[in-house]
């Protein structure tokens, strides 16, 4: 359904867009771990994370005509600051709808990156329900931030990179699943550029639908998350569950305590900024060392918009 | 006194023992201060600080027979960090003095170096008698963190590879001055590989003895000194007293509040891992933008080992 092509002609497309990030390795990290680490720091970025391939590439997408409306979406995270930073890039509105509640430093971001934001209740009726009616009066298109073939096509882009930039085999590749529209991204790049890598989602376990939904062929709503990870509180669509039921190998869980640990050890040991939902994959690596023993492994950081205020919150889960 | 050939031959004599940090810029930190800043991230050097720098080189240049018996120093800083690690990568001793009240996490990472710690009171007198013990003990051979001919020459060569690597003019380049190691290693490479870039040293007003020494011409003790940049308690010394007098163009002072406000502003915009000792230059040139305006300057980030939980408490200064 996505081919070879369209994900090349997607880097294509997008590459004067975003930032080629790096590939990173620590020597401490490696011996932590007892395996070689390939980290993808997607926190370097464009607003802090890999959102920005997907957001920029479905806007690049639409038609000259839809272009000039403008896009719109109801978020409070990466995907809102993405979308609205990537619109302003090309020069079109975006609509942001963001719950009243929502912490002032996202709404700080996603207005300093240009968005227009019309507030809503804090429940997903009143989200949606505002953003029908600014869809009504601006005729904007909907860029939802994963169940869209448009947003997957960039995400994979993190993947064709790292496949390209590192010379020697990778056993695993792992990227966190919140949604899925990176696993997703990641697991198409994987079957196309490095047939031989197997592909691992890193999901907490206090927020498990993903790993219950591939287990029992469902896709389970996303009921009372738990977890410091708040870019991972979402479900799996349709599509997104459809792709990794394909094409990932196996969904991993960590728990709290491990996601800690490992925000702490990329932190002060590679001493560089990641948000709680990034070191998922170095948390499920942690959790199962005989999996992952020796083996050539590459990682995706997602993202690096950390909110420093919690950070003695999150040290004391290692208490 | 120190030559340009000293400094070439001590950075070859190092090299294999440090990393050639790279030198990285940000687009958001050049439009928030109106100048181009040249990053030299040493929060990437080993042990997470330019000491390790000085530390190498002063042990490479002892003796082979005072080798064997090893290095001493009193510190609880980045420099006891540094020379641990430093010994332990040529298979020598380290006996470092740290008062019992020192923070584990400081503790633990000299003994994770390979450092054999003594522990002393907390006073400036017990570390000095629990230290001439040691050696006397021992027979090693004490290092001092900065009143130091090779311990300088180590830190000049951070300065030396930022003229290597930048192609631009370089106007300023920017040091923290602490005890004035870095700052003048950093002035004599500027004399020797770019003399028309005008070297400044960056303080706190909190711990201002080093600008009122330069000022009135005579060293002046650290008294209560109260920032929260831990790493520039202490003062000049007679060896970088007369370096610093010499080739330093300025020292310029910051405010807690901007030193709260340049980590914050490295931490979420760049991403990286810096300790607040590190953000001074940033500091002085948030303080100063009439000096900076338009100008090429190079800042040094000197050291990466952040206390996160201290985060909360630096916040609450911005309010």
């Amino acid at each position: 359904m996505i081919s070879k092509t369209e994900i090349e002609n997607t880097h294509n497309q997008i590459a004067p867009f975003i930032h080629r990030t790096p590939i990173l390795t620590s020597h401490i990290l490696n011996k932590i771990c007892g395996c070689k680490i390939f980290v993808k720091p997607e926190n370097f970025q464009k607003v802090g994370a890999f959102k920005m391939r997907g957001a920029i590439n479905a806007i690049l997408n639409l038609s000259e005509k839809d272009k000039k409306f403008g896009v719109a979406t109801h978020s409070s995270g990466n995907h809102a600051a993405a979308l609205a930073k990537a619109a302003t890039e090309i020069g079109i509105p975006s609509f942001i709808i963001m719950p009243k509640t929502a912490p002032q430093n996202k709404i700080d971001a996603v207005a300093n990156y240009g968005g227009t934001i019309t507030f809503s209740e804090s429940t997903l009726e009143s989200r949606e329900q505002v953003l029908t009616r600014v869809i009504q009066n601006t005729n904007s298109t909907f860029i939802h931030p994963y169940n869209n073939r448009d947003v997957i096509l960039g995400q994979s882009t993190a993947a064709k990179e790292i496949f390209e930039d590192v010379k020697e085999i990778i056993d695993y590749i792992i990227a966190p699943v919140g949604g899925g529209g990176l696993l997703s991204g990641t697991s198409l790049s994987a079957k196309f550029f490095s047939p031989n890598t197997k592909v691992i989602g890193a999901e907490p376990f206090g927020a498990n639908d993903a790993f219950r939904s591939i287990r029992d062929k469902t896709i389970y709503p996303s009921i009372n998350p738990k977890t410091i990870a708040d870019g991972l509180l979402t479900s799996l669509s349709e599509l997104t569950y459809s792709i990794i039921s394909e094409n990932v190998h196996k969904i991993l869980l960590a728990e709290e305590r491990t996601i800690v640990h490992a925000l702490m050890l990329i932190l002060t040991r590679m001493k560089i900024v990641v948000e709680p939902s990034a070191v998922l994959p170095l948390a499920v690596i942690l959790e199962n060392p005989e999996i992952f023993r020796n083996k050539n492994i590459a990682i995706i950081l997602s993202g690096g918009n950390l909110d420093f205020s919690q950070i003695s919150n999150y040290l004391k889960l290692l208490d």
